[in-house]
């Protein structure tokens, strides 16, 4: 017998892919391919949405077109170029309910409509799982463009908004977390799963041309993005604040749970994490004010590598190299 | 119970799609999305392969991926867009064997190679099934654009190969038909359908600049196209050349079979069909013999209705109406 992919892990298969991936203007290790056309750069992106990994028993299936679309804006605005046209290849089982393909397709467009994305086309086929591959055209400047690598030692360390809400979500989707009973507070924490935002705004308005040095989109958790930009770049972080939501912190108290582990390890969600040059810090603060974008600076990247989570208190805490694990929904 | 997919039929699902879709640069009854950037088109399209239903059991995963690749190359060159870049979501049970993956991923990268395409990226999942969804980007000029509408009564309808080959090689591969013990050519017939080759070069050259008025690429068979140019149009064909290979000649010949039934219906290849000025017929002659392309005559639109074929002894076949349906290849 061969050996099955199931022993090799997902990051074997990725580096296998890389090795073999052709050079384009954007380096291999980023979620989005690059090439120049009339000295502009098309982003060119692909995420797929598989019910079988990445979503709940009776979830509603709008919410599933919707977070392939967020999936692939988030790959492109995270490298600051603009998402213009999304096409999607849908594959569904014969049994799937044709009011559920319809929410699919309603949610993509609904998704593309709020993102100004234009919902082009795509392809349907036959699968065992519904197995949706969203892609995403984009087009930005080359002044404009940043990378997973480019932090400098002393760059401010920000992000667009709190981590963690959209793990506790899904975990209470999965009745593996329990509900506050206080059904606002839940509902908008599995809101924060099933709709997730895409930081266009934020992405676009915020590029290498206003002094950000390295960026990525969060989807697979704060801890896993702050250590890919750390490795790719070179450095280490300090992080003085905790970016997290009052609802998540409020969830956890009730709860007894520790709310690090949801921010540094949830996952699913599309905040930006970035790095600025601290001379430039203002600039971002006032193209932040001037159009109400989210930045919150958590912290400072350091010459010393490692990434350290230090609390208001004093307290140091180690920010552990371990990512997101997609959370099985078997069905 | 809300009824499912399979009650409404492909054709239902992409009438609904059709409808929420966008308006881009190209109509949406075409294969392949575009929008303008700076005075160019951009095209964008996607296709997947699915080996539930499209590949036959046993089969070397290396033309998953070459298939992939081929699929929406085609659906670019068929408008006259130059293909630059591919990416592909790959999603695979975790029980595939890890060479099968590797297949998949140099299948893809050989068939980029050949049509000088750049294989620059994607993402993998876990699903059931193989599922691989390409998607290219393309890029051409608004003159050269050729669209399925277009073809004029009196148009020369031209194809640029032989059809019906891949078909038999599919049905050899599945034991539907018998083997001639001909290696050769049963070999032959069989690489048509798992290797098939998109019509670049014809794609390109001949554009709506040298007088194409109307092309379809064939994936769904010769008659499929021929009715859907036939409509998109508002014309019909009259066709007087059964564009068949000797080896498929040979084969039913052996076999006792009717060639027009592969001629037609088969599907499965790449081919390009398209419909030319007669007033310019001279030029695509022309290029077609400076750059030694695949160009074959085989009939003339009409104003009448319909699509009739005509053979040498004056014989008239009504072509039907009836695509290509995947053909279940089930595991």
């Amino acid at each position: 017998m061969e050996p099955a992919v199931s022993e090799f892990g997902e990051e074997e298969l990725i580096k296998f892919v890389l090795e073999v991936l052709d050079e384009g203007f954007l380096p291999k290790n980023e979620d989005c391919a690059g090439f120049l056309l009339n000295g502009k750069v098309i982003g060119f992106c692909t995420d797929s949405f598989v019910n079988k990994t990445d979503f709940p028993p009776r979830a509603n299936y709008w919410f599933a077109g919707w977070k392939t679309v967020t999936m692939c804006v988030s790959d492109a605005v995270s490298k600051a170029l603009e998402p213009c046209a999304f096409i999607a290849s849908v594959n569904i089982p014969k049994s799937l309910p044709y009011v559920d393909f319809k929410r699919i397709i309603y949610g993509m467009k609904s998704a593309c409509r709020y993102y100004g994305v234009k919902y082009l086309g795509g392809d349907i086929g036959e699968s065992d799982n519904v197995v949706l591959a969203g892609a995403v055209v984009a087009v930005g400047e080359k002044e404009d463009v940043v990378l997973r690598s480019g932090a400098k030692p002393g760059d401010y360390l920000a992000v667009t908004g709190p981590f963690g809400d959209a793990r506790i979500g899904l975990e209470l989707l999965l009745g593996k977390v329990k509900a506050t009973k206080e059904s606002a507070l839940d509902r908008k924490l599995i809101l924060k799963f099933l709709k997730p935002i895409a930081r266009v705004e934020e992405g676009l308005k915020l590029s290498k041309r206003t002094g950000v040095t390295s960026r990525i989109d969060s989807s697979d958790g704060l801890a896993a993005s702050l250590w890919l930009l750390a490795d790719l770049s070179g450095v280490g972080f300090v992080i003085d604040k905790l970016p997290a939501s009052p609802e998540l912190l409020e969830f956890c108290e009730r709860n007894g749970l520790d709310a690090k582990e949801f921010v540094f390890y949830g996952g699913e969600e599309y905040e930006l994490v970035f790095t600025v040059s601290p001379d430039r810090w203002h600039e971002v603060e006032e193209i932040a004010k001037k159009h109400s974008l989210n930045v919150l600076r958590i912290g400072r990247s350091t010459a010393e590598k490692g990434i350290l989570f230090i609390d208001a208190s004093g307290g140091e805490y180690k920010v552990q190299r371990r990512g997101w694990t997609h959370l099985r929904c078997e069905r």
